[in-house]
C-alpha cells in the first residue's frame, strides 16, 4: 500500500504539495490517516513536467521521503504545472529498490499505483507471456504496479487516434480489464485494489477501483478551485469548487480546508488541460 | 530517539535478536511501544564480535532495517556471542547518513546511544575544542552520539590500568560527566537523555540516565537466564533470572516472556564475561 | 563485464581475498588488468559460508567496492572456508541495482557470472516463458546473469540423485546448454561469454565458456596449494600446486606469486571438498 | 581529486553539460584525461538555479554519476541559466557520503572544490575553533572542501556592502588566505591545491590556485562564446570568444572545439551576469 497525489494547474513549487502541507505526501510517509498500517517508508518518487518538454523529470529514492536531502533541495525550488508524487509501502515479499518506486514513466507518460493486484504472483508469468516483446523488455523491476503499467502502455499505444484524454482513459480502462481478466481466472477470490494515475503531462486520469463488493476501495479524493496556495505553512485551495485553476487528486486530503470530495468507488477522475474534472463510472 | 539492544551469552544467530522476536529491533523500527513517535526508520546498525578477534564486524545502512536485504541475508546465518543492534530515528536537523548510524566503533570498543544531549548545538564547538586532536579527527559524522563516544573513548584510553569492566564503567561515567558539565553550563534547562551502551567484546556497561528530575529517562530493560532461544518464531529466555548463560539489555522487551526487569533511572547495568549482572547508581 | 573470485580451503579472513591482495577483487574494481574497460564500479557482492549452516551470508551494495564501509568493516574480521566475491560493471542498458549484483543465491547455492548472454534481450521473454513458475517468481532483478541462474537452479533441482559435485556440474552444463540453445536460435551471430561459478558451500564448479571460435573467452585462473596466506599486505599461496589446503578460482590472478594457471577455453574447473581440482572440457 | 564545471548563459538543458558532451562531467567520472588516477566514482552533485529563485536546486548521490537514474532523468529535461556540476574522487581517508559531495550550498551561494588543503588534518581542529558558532554548526560532513566553504561564507557575510561580484571575489580570496595561513603554520611543506568555484546564481568566481612553486596547479579552462549548443551528441560553443552568450569554466575541456583557454596558475576567473570574463591574479 502506498499514498499518492497528482497536481495540475498554475505553476507551483513542488514543495507546496510534497513537503509543506500539514498532511503532505511526505507527512503521509510516516503518518497516513486512512490506512491501518501508517508507514510508507520504502522509497518515494516524484515526476514533474516542465513547459514545452514532453518527458517528465523524475526523482526516486529508496530511502524514506522524510529524510531525503535531494527531495528537500529540489522540491523547495523547482516549479511545475503538473506533478505526481508517491510514497511507497512495499507489498510483503516485494523488494525495496529504486526500480520498484513510483512514478513509472515512458516517453511523455507517467503512472502511479496505490493498492495491489490480487493473486499477482499467480498470474505474473502469464501476464508477461502476453506482452509485446518491447513492452516486456522495458520492465526493469518486479512490482505488480510496473506490470499493470505495461498493460496500460500497450493500450495507449494502440489508441493513437483518439482524443488525448480519451486515449488516457481508454488505456487505463483497458489495462484494468486485462489484468482483472487474468486475475478473475487464476485468483477469483483475491481482490484487486487499483487506484491508478496516468498522466501525459497535460491531462490525467485516476481510477478508484476495487474488484470485490465486500472489500473497500482505497480512498481517493479530488480537490479543485481557483488557485492552490501555500503561505506560512498553511496550504489551501482558494475558491474551492469554483473557477478551476488547480486540481489535486490524492489518496488523502493534504490539508484541512473544505472542498476535498471523495471519489466514489469504481469511478474514474478525468482532468483535462482546462482543469475541468469529470467523474465517470468504470 | 532510537531503540537498541545488546546481547552477551552463548552463541546465537544474529536473527534471534534482530529479526525473529515478536518485538525485535527490526519490529521496533516501525512499531516502537514505549515512544510517542513510533518510527525508527532513519537507518540501522549492528556490531557483532567473532571469537578471537578483537574488533567487531559492523553493518550499517541508511535505509530502514525492515527493508534491508543485507541485514536479512547476514542475520539469518551469522552467529555471535556479543551483539549490539540499533535502529535510528534521527534527531530533528541531524542528517541521515551512514556516518550517523550506530553502533560506533574504535578498535575493540563499540558504542550506541538512545536519547540526546540537551542543547547539543550550543555546546558542540566547545566540546570539540576540548578533545584530543586524534579523537577529534576520528569523528566522521555530526551526531551528538558520536561526540559523546569521543569523550568516552578519551576516558577509556586513560583508564588503561583498571580491570576491564571497571575501565568500561569509568569511561562511561566520565563521558557522561564531561558532556553533562558542558550542558549544565550552556543549557542548564535542556535535559539530556543518555542511555549509552559501551562494549569491549566481552563485557558491556549500559547506562539509563536523565539529567532532570522532572523528565522521564528513556526505558531500559535487562533480561538474563540460562539460555536465550528462538524456535518457530517464539523467542524466550530459558530459566529467566536463573543461572546465567545469556543477558540482553534493551530499550524495550523483545519478547513477552517473563523476566524483563526495568533498570532504575540513573543507574548502570554492568555485565561481565561470566554474565553476572550488576546494577549500580550513576 | 565483471570480475570474480572463489575461495575454498582453510578458514581465512574475507579481507585476505577481497581487500588485502595487491590485485584483490576490490583493486580490480577500479584497475582490472585483463579487460579493455578497466572499471567495475557498478556494485559488488560477497557470499560466504559459515560452518554447519547451509545458506551463505551475503552482502551486496550498489556503490563501488572501493568505498564501502560495510565491506571493509565485515571483511576485516569475518572468516570463512568458502567465499565468493564479485565486482560488477553493468552491461549497457542494464540498471544498476542491488538486485542485479552478484552473487545470487537460493538455499545453499550461490552463483556468479562474468560475461554476458549473446542477444539476451531477444531471447529473454522466451527464456522466461519456459521457466517453472516458482523459478520465474524467484527472479528479482533483470540481468542476464540471474536468468541463467534460474536455468541452472532448475537443472540442479532435477539432478537430486547425483553425487553433490556431479550435481553442480550437471546443473552448470545444463544451464549453459539451455541458454545457448535459445541464443543459437534467435541470435546465432552474437557470442555468449559464460564464465559461471556455482557453489553449494562445500564444492564449486566454474566454467570458462565462449560460444564462438573467433571470440576470446574471458580470462579465468586457478591457483591451489598448501595454504593461502596474507601477511603484511603480501598475499601468496604456500607450496603452490602442492598438497591442497586452499584453492582460488578467479578472473585474474590476485597476487604475483607463481602457480596461477590459466583455465583453457570451454572447460570447467571442479573443486571438491578435499580441494582436488579437476579440469574438464565443456 | 575531482572534476567540475560551471555554466552561465542562455538557458540550456542540464544534460548539455553533464551527460551529452563527449568529455562531459559524467564521462570524466570514469575517464578523466588530465589526472593520473582517472576515476571519479565517489559520488557526484549538481546545483542549478531557476529564474527568480535565489536558492539553487541540488541533486547529490553517493554512487557514481555514470549509473545514476536520477541524474539521467532530471538532466535530460531540466533547464537552467546557471549550473554547477561535480564528480568526486574521495581523498584517501575521507568517507564517501552524500554529505561530502559537492556542490555545497548556503542560501543563494553554491560552492565546489577540486584539489585538497595541504595538511588538512593537522589544521582542522584549529580551523574549526576559529569559526563563528553558526558557521561551524552548518558543517554536516568532514571534508576539507566543506571547511574551506565555511571560511568563504564568513568572508561573504562580512563583505555585504560590496558590489555582488566583488563580494564573491573577496570571499574567495579571503577564504583562501585564511586556510593558507593556517596551513603555512602547521604544514608549510604540504601543498594546497585550491580550484574553487563560488556562485551566487548570477555570477561566478573560480580560482586556480597552488601554494607551492614546484607543484602544478590542477587544470582549469574557460570557454565562452555566442551560444553553447548540443545537437546530435555534438556539443560546441558557437562563435567562441566572440560576443558572449555563454561561459563554461571547467577542470577539463568538455568538447573538442576550439576556444578552450587555459587559466593561468594562481589566477581567478570572474564571470559577471552579462557574461564578460575577467582573469585576475590571486
Amino acid at each position: 500500500m502506498c499514498r499518492f497525489a497528482v497536481y495540475l494547474g498554475e505553476e507551483i513549487k513542488i514543495s507546496s504539495l510534497v513537503t509543506e502541507p500539514a498532511y503532505s505526501i511526505l507527512h503521509q510517509s510516516f503518518h497516513s490517516h486512512e490506512r491501518e498500517e501508517p508507514l510508507n517508508g520504502d522509497g518515494y518518487g516524484i515526476a514533474w513536467y516542465l513547459d514545452d518538454i514532453a518527458e517528465p523529470a523524475i526523482l526516486k529514492e529508496v530511502h524514506p521521503a522524510w529524510n531525503s536531502l535531494n527531495l528537500r533541495n529540489i522540491a523547495r525550488v523547482a516549479r511545475t504545472r503538473t506533478l505526481l508524487a508517491h510514497v511507497r509501502a512495499a507489498s510483503p515479499g516485494l523488494p525495496v529498490t529504486q526500480l520498484n518506486c513510483h512514478p513509472f514513466s515512458s516517453g511523455s507518460l507517467s503512472f502511479m499505483h496505490n493498492g495491489h493486484v490480487g493473486g499477482f504472483l499467480q498470474l505474473k508469468q502469464r501476464l508477461v507471456g502476453g506482452l509485446e516483446e518491447s513492452t516486456y523488455l522495458d520492465i526493469e523491476g518486479s512490482s505488480d504496479s510496473e506490470h499493470v503499467f505495461a498493460l496500460v502502455k500497450e493500450a495507449w499505444a494502440v489508441a493513437v487516434d483518439s482524443d488525448p484524454l480519451d486515449r488516457l482513459e481508454a488505456a487505463l480502462r483497458r489495462g484494468i480489464e486485462r489484468v482483472e481478466a487474468l486475475r478473475a481466472e487464476v485468483a477469483p477470490d483475491k481482490p484487486s485494489l487499483l487506484n491508478l494515475a496516468l498522466c501525459d503531462g497535460e491531462r490525467v486520469v485516476v481510477s478508484r477501483y476495487v474488484s470485490h463488493d465486500d472489500v473497500a476501495a482505497n480512498s481517493l479524493y479530488v480537490h479543485s478551485g481557483r488557485r492552490y496556495t501555500c503561505e506560512g505553512g498553511l496550504c489551501r485551495m482558494l475558491d474551492p469548487n469554483g473557477s478551476s485553476g488547480a486540481v489535486i487528486v490524492a489518496s488523502e486530503p493534504l490539508s484541512r480546508d473544505e472542498g476535498w470530495d471523495k471519489v466514489p468507488e469504481n469511478h474514474l477522475v478525468c482532468v483535462v488541460p482546462d482543469l475541468r474534472v469529470e467523474i465517470k463510472p468504470i
